[in-house]
């Protein structure tokens, strides 16, 4: 029904491509041809809007990724930042950008978008197509959340958790970059990433402090949550959760995890959890005094130097 | 005390450009460098949403204008989608494209942002900064609105209005495209454009049935009011509000106008709107039965052919 108020739109090639991805959308489409989307915020909900830019080129590569993935990455990636909030999908706008040789196989493109917002249960609601050279997708997702969890509210004495286990997209990548397959245990991470929209809620319902998603990498993550509640954060090395075959050092490097490390009250030990997900938490740290933005790594207890983006990309 | 949040978000060239950007904006960043923002939309209010994609070379070219004026002019197209809905701007997010050259002077590109945004009371909430070959902007707008108006409300019977003089951006073009300065009252129309966002909901408030801005110009525009309503409209030529030498017909198909067309219940005369705005508010035609989709252009009471685009870059 939604569907065909796209086609109402009038004629051109852009209504077309429009149509043509509406189409394989179905009713996740909730449009009704205005000038812009109206949606509601449930009373006592805060909304929650985030933006992000995938170009090709600059974030990923057509040779690694099909058509398909590369728009569900880039779906998943947006949906992640509403993850990170604690908040529930209300709406996806997507700006599309796209060569005239993507316009031929648009259905692709549609089909990754669908697939991860229908995992995300986000209705598409507006949208911009323009033509290129090269693709450029800018996901922007909003949310709603009763309390949306920040960065800035960890405090010493908070444990600290990461959720799945992480160094799969780093892995695959290394592998990509040396021309060969990544193994079937790290690509799926790297072409799928899943958007922990499930978990963040869960944990902010326990409690949770702060909450970023791992998309640049736990060291660099880290030092966000540490910089934005003037706390410095304890991880032991030994105990980040990894995928088969990476390293722990790699896998705190390792980024676009879409994975949650997230701030917990120290009463917290993480029961409840995986009887409700399929994946692991796990306890990596304690939140502690120390000067702002200082993330202290520690093996055997002693303390080791894992710069943010040293280990990228080598084994 | 705003910018302070984004000055806490870590290191990195992307950071600091963001920074000098927040810099400019001062006071009109509301952002607490989280995952993604947060808003308030007031209980009893709808959100409206819309995102909008300017890519250099396919709807702008760097040799007609500065980069504040293309910075300017993104972020007035994006508000005007929320002027035609009768929202209110709560939040702006900015998702940039960026060459290394623009990068040395981002200043210009966020005091055109910062211009449009503090014109249209609108707070910058959110972003995402990439590099790139050329320059593209998606914006993303925000609003609420009591009761927003689409485009699908126009009764047979209802009154037709512009606000604004229409005409002057095809005529920058036209002359732009001929290697010859815009005159004086052209040029500004078009370099220089504004959302009519309060013109927009004092509309609303005296029972506009159906709203758009004429980002496609007037024969385009009218049509998608007739098919959204299915309903036809008949226009009368002659009463179409120009800029200085330019002819009606050329006004009709002049795009990225900006300007508002609305329908109106019977009993609206236009009066109060002169004292309340300095643009004129005019009646150009009338909602009449007929198949859906159908504008009707006037001259003289007779019917002529004012096809969409007919007319566009021609004298």
């Amino acid at each position: 029904v939604n569907a065909d108020s796209w086609a109402k739109m009038g004629p051109g090639v852009e209504f077309d491509l429009i149509r043509r991805m509406a189409a394989r959308w179905g009713d996740l489409v909730q449009d009704a041809g205005d000038d812009a989307a109206v949606l509601d915020v449930r009373h006592g909900s805060r909304l929650v809007a985030s933006t992000d830019t995938s170009v090709e080129g600059v974030h990923f590569r057509r040779e690694w990724l099909s058509l398909q993935e590369i728009a569900y990455r880039a779906t998943t990636a947006s949906l992640s930042d509403l993850a990170a909030m604690a908040a529930e999908p209300i709406g996806l706008l997507i700006a599309a950008t796209i060569p005239a040789n993507v316009a031929d196989s648009i259905e692709m493109l549609a089909d990754g978008i669908g697939q991860a917002a229908r995992e995300g249960g986000c209705p598409i609601v507006g949208g911009d197509l323009t033509g290129g050279d090269r693709i450029s997708l800018t996901m922007t997702v909003l949310g709603a959340a009763p309390a949306p969890v920040g960065r800035g509210g960890a405090k010493v004495g908070d444990s600290l958790w990461v959720t799945g286990r992480l160094g799969g997209p780093g892995a695959a990548v290394r592998a990509l970059l040396a021309g060969e397959l990544p193994s079937a245990e790290h690509l799926p991470r790297f072409s799928h990433p899943v958007a922990r929209l499930a978990e963040a809620r869960w944990l902010a319902e326990q409690g949770a402090t702060a909450m970023i998603d791992l998309s640049d990498g736990l060291s660099s993550d880290a030092r966000h949550i540490a910089a934005a509640s003037a706390v410095a954060l304890e991880i032991d090395v030994a105990s980040i959760p990894c995928v088969p075959d990476v390293t722990a050092r790699a896998a705190a490097s390792s980024g676009e995890e879409y994975e949650l490390l997230v701030t917990m009250p120290d009463e917290f030990d993480g029961a409840g959890f995986n009887e409700q997900f399929e994946i692991p938490l796990t306890r990596i740290g304690t939140v502690v005094e120390g000067p702002a933005a200082e993330v202290i790594f520690l093996e055997g207890g002693e303390r080791v130097d894992l710069a943010a983006g040293y280990d990228h990309f080598s084994a």
